[in-house]
């Protein structure tokens, strides 16, 4: 019988999120998700919908969170693309700036998705291997059609400073676009390099899972110059965005001092972890995220991260000859950090 | 300057879809939206949802919406695949099941996206012409990787008979994907080919938007076969369904009394309005959805348009040797269909 599915379909080891597991009472550091609620205006909101109003069809090129989002990084709404979720993104990217014998660039380690998208896309695959401590390594002449940056990277933790990315970005014959999922929790970031004058090939993209506590909503957006833009609106589908997110990531994204002062309380959290683990010995990244990337004394990332996952703390963990000997871990509350280090002293 | 978009993107002449203007008091008959009000169940359930939860991840495979949807249609929750509304499904199919040299197939007339998908996915577009009255025509020997078919037919409001579907895909070598969004007002439809054992080749798609009146939720779902199922899965992004969504649609899917109750009045109405047109002398087929498609007796469907849109009455229009005779008319409430009339009396 003929196959209907196409080969590269066939062929493709789908990408596997982390675990989103239903057990009560587990320490769920695996995801990257936010410990604190969203902002309470996301709850009024939810509140006060006007539910008949779901009979009708949503904004279907979003004006209002357009106008917020360009508001916030002084840019014009027609530099503003919003996705279901920044994989919707991800995905959009692949099929508006790669041919179909194009090619995709990605660091490795990073966003495990990014070679996943290269196959869906059926595009060659050009990955980059970091250098020996994670950091940035771009061989010379190194081109592709789309390259895919995570900063603050994952699972890594590390920011790229914004000078290497600049000096990339400048060289590279190609789009460039900057996964800045992480960037509230960073000392930096590379927005600037999006609204920039004259920026032909570079997006920032941003997410509201994060940093605003809003995973469940499947809301992230991306700025850069206004062609490459208008390319992803040409080929979204017709309303990718339903009415409840856009009426609740609006909200999100008026209650900036409240998402502020989340990332606050994360970062002091993610210091306190760092200090502790690296006084049991641990090889603790310097994180600029909202987790970290720590390497048990003894190197074996997989006996850690079974071990934590008896004791029902669910951690993430990366096989592979230098991902291996880590473990990423969210950062959760204090109490829920404090449950983690008991058990790691055990 | 190089340009970092696709050619096939360059030359897209992108969808559009039916105007959502946002003027008060105005007749809204353009995009077939239901005129009633969703389950009562669906603002209770968004009154008491807990947004403290939004600060997680959505379950990425929508366990309970898979298993209700395979409740109401007696097949298994593996041959149920969701999507952000049905246009998600239909730009996942183009690419599980359409190779880069690959074909897509489709009606003239029918639902106007399916070229534009055809466009993005640079496949090869086999368009088959209805017959003089709009009803099933196919060539001898007609082949593509993927067939797109609309039953009950948009914009012609016509339902093609089970058993000539049935012929179609028993002799077709390759993908029909059966888009049944009006099938709730209609007096058949095909879902027993999608679960028919033995199919491989036939997919049935259902949304929330027309007769559950969840346009704004963006809720469309898919059965079939369990490996052509099991592609779109593959290639899906990650979290493609918020949690708000599947909280929501799951109440709707419990209230199919609620449903019908509204599908009810609609095809009341429908009755009555083809009533009216007709002794109007307009041509209205027969329709099996929830609007007309009704030629006024000079063959003129933009002067139509345009007189009604005068007055604040919208309704959609498409351009075009034969459809440009016609106007498609959404049911709205009886007092809406009411102003319509009065208007066309004058």
């Amino acid at each position: 019988m003929k196959s209907y599915i196409c080969r590269n379909v066939e062929a493709l080891a789908a990408y596997t999120p982390g675990e989103q597991p239903k057990i009560p009472g587990i320490v769920k550091l695996n995801t990257n998700e936010n410990p604190y609620p969203p902002s309470p205006a996301v709850g009024e909101a939810l509140k006060n919908f006007d539910w008949h109003r779901l009979r009708l069809y949503p904004d279907p090129v979003f004006k209002l969170l357009r106008d917020r989002i360009a508001a916030i990084h002084a840019c014009t709404p027609n530099q503003v693309f919003i996705g279901n979720g920044s994989d919707e993104i991800l995905a959009l990217s692949t099929r508006a700036f790669v041919e179909n014998d194009g090619s995709i660039g990605y660091f490795c380690p990073s966003y495990s998705l990014y070679p996943v998208l290269a196959e869906i896309r059926g595009a060659e695959k050009r990955p980059v291997e970091l250098d020996e401590k994670f950091g940035w390594r771009m061989p010379e002449g190194y081109q592709a059609d789309l390259f895919f940056i995570t900063n603050p990277n994952a699972p890594t933790s590390l920011l790229y400073p914004k000078y290497t990315v600049q000096q990339f970005t400048a060289g590279f014959d190609g789009v460039v676009l900057i996964d800045e999922a992480y960037a509230d929790f960073a000392p930096d970031n590379c927005m600037s390099l999006a609204i920039a004058k004259g920026n032909t090939n570079t997006l920032v993209m941003r997410t509201l899972s994060k940093s605003f506590s809003l995973a469940g909503l499947r809301f992230g957006y991306v700025v850069g110059p206004e062609n490459l833009i208008a390319a992803l609106y040409k080929i979204k589908d017709s309303y990718n965005m339903d009415m409840l997110a856009q009426a609740v990531a609006i909200e999100a994204l008026h209650d900036l001092d409240g998402m502020f002062a989340n990332v606050r309380k994360i970062t002091d959290t993610r210091k306190r972890l760092t200090r502790i683990l690296r006084e049991m010995d641990w090889t603790v990244l310097d994180s600029a995220s909202n987790f970290l990337f720590a390497r048990p004394p003894n190197g074996n990332g997989e006996e850690a991260f079974k071990k934590l996952r008896l004791k029902n703390i669910f951690v993430r963990y990366f096989p592979g000859p230098r991902t291996g000997e880590y473990i990423r871990i969210t950062i959760g509350t204090d109490a829920e950090v404090d449950k983690l280090v008991a058990v790691l002293k055990e």
